[in-house]
């Protein structure tokens, strides 16, 4: 895997998790990188997300330090407290200062943080920096995750490389607005700050914005980019040849992650690609995709193989959009079962093919406009009810 | 049980549920009854409800049949045919005018019901009419539920008994905007149609419309109720001194069946009465209420006995409302395990609590202003999920 130049990482063991698995990560670019972000929309933000959005301002970074096991969460001035030292902690042990390094936190929200093993922990962190830790620190941000997700990407602008790494956590807790839990991207292109919001800001809304496990936005939502020029690339502006180049690898980089995501949410059988096709406006598109996507009952018919399109009707019909149930078409994996509203008689079809495969296209043509929406989700499973009633104990 | 004087109601089997189940029941009274309805909110609804959408206008009534096992939803102009039959068929038999005859249907949407079956059974329905028949009435129109619905009450006007009886089916599907799947309201009552239909669609707002298992709102969403004067008391109306009285019975009979349709909710091993106090308008109480009740984190923490409040304060964040996290406070069965925002440290001692209680009051106080709501839900367990994804199998 090529990883982007000038970024070394680490990861150590604060007993914030459960004994024997690494729970604290830090990244960090040699120089000055600029930075962009995206974060969540849920009112309850967490300390680290509060104190982000504050430094994020400058538009420059140096390192993040990430914990997983504790969201650091409704957890009032301690709270903002403890992401301030977290940072400053990383500072000193660099030499460098505390406002360009961000703090990101994943795991349970309402519980201090445990700051005497975290404060012994950040030398050891910075004392074994490498680059090649991406993977390591992939997998210490995980909490119910059952694998790291990472995905890289490299593009050649007239013979000059240029990297682009993404690593993502996700599981649960996992909706729109701000979908991701925690992603971190790293690129040694030098690229402008507007060109680098614009292209992450895009990417980010076609990829963890379209996505959802289960409907609950989270308290910590968090996606970094860093940006730190050293691949020696002529300077990508909005205007330049190879925006499109950089935004374009950008977007799989982001894409691949948040599939990674839905594929590994929280008891997942199926990953669902729900397409809303021909509606009156993006709003609606968008709304119908994501009712249908969050749909416990959808979501219950899909792991059970069944093509209950009737649910998926039921659901159009409350998602209040502009539906004209005569009009409705829905296809599975490719085979219609409605059309205009109306069964086809073509469910065991449907049903043979949902049973080979872990992968299902629903497609929705409500005839009613122009606009499409795309939502990735996956099915509900009795995992995901065993994870999440047990989660705490 | 006393029931309303006046109804006969009978039960059969058509074949459309599994062999061996009633799936079809008649009601019945023995002169015109004043009605009033409310219906889904769905913008996809079935050709029962289309069909009693148009009869209920006349405001008088004389039977109902109902079926189990297929909703006659997404059916088309044959379902609309097959809905006008079933009533026609009942009209003949009894002899009485079609347009007094109303449908309802439940189960399995988009395929056409087994007419000839139905045709077929309808005489004998007809035929085996009795005045004890309302438990048996209320176990044919069941479909996942696990127990019939019946609630009676009654109420002494000046002497006379005024029975008031109310049958209902839930399980799953269910969420407000006319939660109720189906349910029917007998009364013996002598009242006006303009009280009627006011204590009526005051009742369901406070009941049926309060609850919600799954967040999924039915095609078939139907509640009635016949009032048919037999009872021999002064005609209640808007103004007069029994109104009250009436009116608070019925909500009784309405709130009690909305509890036993949570109470069964599909897999459900809890019930969960959620207050929002102090928020800002009662939209937002109830948009607060609903988030949290249908948020599968909430649900499945609840299931676990996990006091864990922090997937609240995250769905309360989504939800869109006015919130300061910082004075909310949240209460578990009269605990209170967060305070300003922040935990009181008392988790367990609400998780004891939780254990040994198959009932949950969740208290969440914004401090944002004086409106307040109230949701009664239920716990999302794996038989939810084992249920849902074998439904049509």
């Amino acid at each position: 895997m090529t990883t982007p130049k000038g970024f070394s990482f680490s990861v150590a063991e604060a007993a914030i998790k459960k004994p024997g698995r690494k729970d604290l990560a830090l990244i960090v670019s040699e120089v000055d990188a600029v930075i962009s972000g995206l974060f969540t929309t849920n009112k309850v933000k967490a300390a680290p997300v509060l104190l982000d959005l504050k430094r994020i301002r400058s538009g420059l970074a140096r390192a993040i330090i990430v914990n997983s096991g504790n969201a650091n969460a409704c957890t009032g001035s301690q709270g903002i407290k403890d992401a301030e030292l977290m940072t400053s902690l990383v500072a000193r042990s660099l030499g460098i200062a505390k406002d360009k390094v961000y703090v990101c936190s994943t795991g349970v929200i309402g519980t201090p943080l445990p700051m005497d093993r975290i404060r012994r922990a950040i030398p050891l962190l910075v004392n074994s920096l490498s680059s090649y830790g991406v993977k390591e620190v992939a997998q210490a941000i995980m909490t119910t995750d059952t694998f790291a997700k990472v995905y890289s990407k490299t593009i050649n602008m007239k013979g000059t490389e240029v990297a682009i790494t993404g690593i993502a956590k996700g599981a649960g807790m996992i909706s729109p607005n701000m979908a991701t839990m925690l992603c971190f991207v790293l690129t040694d292109a030098s690229i402008t700050k507007e060109a680098l919001d614009r292209a992450f800001k895009t990417s980010v809304q076609n990829s963890f914005n379209r996505i959802t496990i289960d409907g609950d936005t989270s308290t910590n939502d968090t996606a970094l980019i860093l940006a730190n020029k050293q691949a020696g690339n002529q300077t990508i502006t909005v205007r330049s040849p190879y925006y499109q180049d950089f935004a374009g690898a950008l977007s799989e980089v982001c894409l691949e992650l948040s599939k990674m995501i839905v594929r590994d949410g929280e008891g997942a059988t199926k990953l669902i690609t729900l397409e809303v096709r021909n509606a009156r406006s993006q709003r609606d598109a968008d709304r119908a995709g994501f009712t249908v996507a969050n749909s416990m009952l959808v979501k219950t018919a899909i792991y059970g193989n069944d093509a209950n399109w009737g649910r998926i009707m039921a659901a159009l019909g409350r998602s209040g959009i502009a539906i004209n149930p005569s009009k409705t078409d829905i296809a599975i994996n490719g085979v219609i079962v409605v059309k205009n509203g109306l069964s086809t008689g073509k469910d065991a079809e449907a049903q043979a093919l949902m049973k080979s495969k872990a992968e299902i296209a629903l497609t929705i043509d409500l005839h009613m406009g122009k606009a499409c929406g795309k939502v990735l989700t996956c099915d509900l499973t009795e995992d995901y009810v065993k994870i999440n009633a047990e989660y705490r104990t």
